[in-house]
């Protein structure tokens, strides 16, 4: 089943950029993973901001908790969750 | 380019009911004609709410405000337009 | 799974008393049997609203989605969905 | 009586990461004493999110401040209570 | 046990004005015996508003469910309830 | 004349935990002794956050900002003052 | 004492126009002669918008909600309502 | 002098579809002079919304109010006005 | 041409209190030269808050932003400006 | 096409202000070469705040995105993106 997901990273004063690099790398890898998958649909970045739009498609909300809160930067995300059902209008 | 609209439908008290239904349909086939033309992408259901996410691809904002415009419940949208670029992590 | 689903009612001005009141009676009957059903867990009153906080068991946003626009009360509603997985603190 | 607790969890930059998992652990244990004393109904997590909404049901306000502020993660909470009520539609 | 109550009230375009009248009169009547019976401690008016800030006196959420409900202005009201509990600093 | 004054504190990171708790029992000190002086008629908690509801009966503004800036966690406090009349209502 | 005063006034569909006119001529020689009495220190048209900015010289609340309350277009008015006191730059 | 003028219109349910063309009509006219006079200096459209971005060169907030509240839509339009000054980064 | 400024004033964590002290002096220097200036004609303290509602007489945007950005301290400040025009009730 | 950027800069506490100084002074550079390549179109000050209105002229969003998060202050920016479209009653 689909969810979107929208991610937006907030970086707090005092965290190292080295190792936001890094994580920011890592989560990078963990979502192109997901994607080979077939869990991670969609990611799009949202023009002129540190924050993407993502379409996933998972067995239900513990699957979604569990790659969202595994992702390295979820400490410094917003995130929104909309559950997602078919248009009467999709081909 | 792509753009992300979300979409909420809004009917005040007082429209004629067999209207909103006609525009409702004309509307659906409107959006699937859309979709054949490989400019309207994805249209999924907000689970739960007369509302829907959209991608669109498309030659830029002129095209988007004609397309969303020319939609028979317009007059009864609250849209929100966000431009998507590639984002580092997509396959 | 699980959703929580929050509801608020809000008719306008112009709705027939006794419509909305054949309409809440209806919706009750409806969210009866689907407590009996064992796809609507719970469903509380906000105390001092004319709104309620409920929890749904069910297969995903499709059957969310066809539950609640089914409501006879549907129109008036503003809905807020929340999905729910499970907590490490939960027995 | 019953009340709906929405609690988000905030962590700011700078607070021993130990610290927060020993919290963690302690605020775990309590949450599952207080069920077992059936003062705390429901726990679900907030899918994609470091949050939870929460059912207690307790002797009034008093008891919710105390046992609420006795969390070990308190200081970095955002909460929301909400009275509940029995809803006409509850079976 | 203590409940604060925010009341607003937003008369629709359309409603009769007599009607609304009619309604204050009964409802000034009805907040003035929950005064005499104990259960309803205060109310202020909001300066140059049409609200009040109340705090009720009341066996639990139920009470006060059944009370603002049957305000005979309820269908007009926005409505924000806060549960109170003793503060360290009280005499 | 009376002031609603709805008060949060919220302390940020970095802040002595002792030199919180210090100005917190001089804060309580203080707020009794107004309301020995008559000035502060009520302080209740808001069940479940580090909050209160506060009805005070002073001179005018000058007073009500003489004593909410002279609290010792007014720096750390988000405050919003409402002034009350007498409701037609009240006994 | 002083009061600011934001008031925006939002004329809801179906109202009559000359009821409008005649409500706003009234209300502008209510303000002026408020003025004249030395209640009404200040107003000012927020440029761009129908609303207003206005700085009252009252004895406190009560007189504030009367003055309010009794202006002829008070039933669409949105009132913010701001204690002032001297602050310490002033001359 | 530079304001930045954005302009939403939400026609209300009632209004005469024949009337709100004709003050559209009217609006784009007067638009149009406005900018032949140079005082009217870019109007854009917020693609996927009825809206418009506006930048007027004026000499105060007197023209401006006098110029915004003569437009035929005015009646209909949420207005935000943002007073702009040059920016040490324009050639 | 005349602005309304609301200005708040939020300190973060870690700025040293003598520093504040030592802008505050400055500001309050400003700020009273300004109204010997006849350019800033009024500064009220909004009760029970650091915060104030200023009125100022200027020539246009360009010196609002010289001198707003000038003061001491302005990097600690949320500002809102609402351009005024003269209202038909004024005398 | 045309993007209207609305950017708002927040210094945390504890950000070096030679650092800062230094980023504005590059991104000040880098704003004027884009203005003479002719996709920066328009940057102006929002008068009062650390803020500015731009409106860009790009190939889409891509270009976008490259352009907004390579600005030397992008880590401490607000940015909101509004695609433009023609407006009837532009000349």
């Amino acid at each position: 089943m689909l969810f979107q997901v929208q991610i937006a990273i907030r970086i707090p004063q005092g965290v190292d950029k080295t190792e936001v690099e890094k994580l920011s790398a890592a989560e990078i890898e963990q979502v192109k993973q997901l994607q080979r998958d077939g869990r991670w649909l969609h990611i799009w970045r949202v023009a002129g901001k540190w924050a993407n739009t993502s379409i996933l498609d998972l067995q239900g909300p513990e699957e979604l908790h569990q790659i969202i809160s595994s992702l390295p930067l979820f400490p410094y995300m917003e995130v929104d969750v909309i559950p997602l059902s078919r248009h009467p209008a999709a081909l």
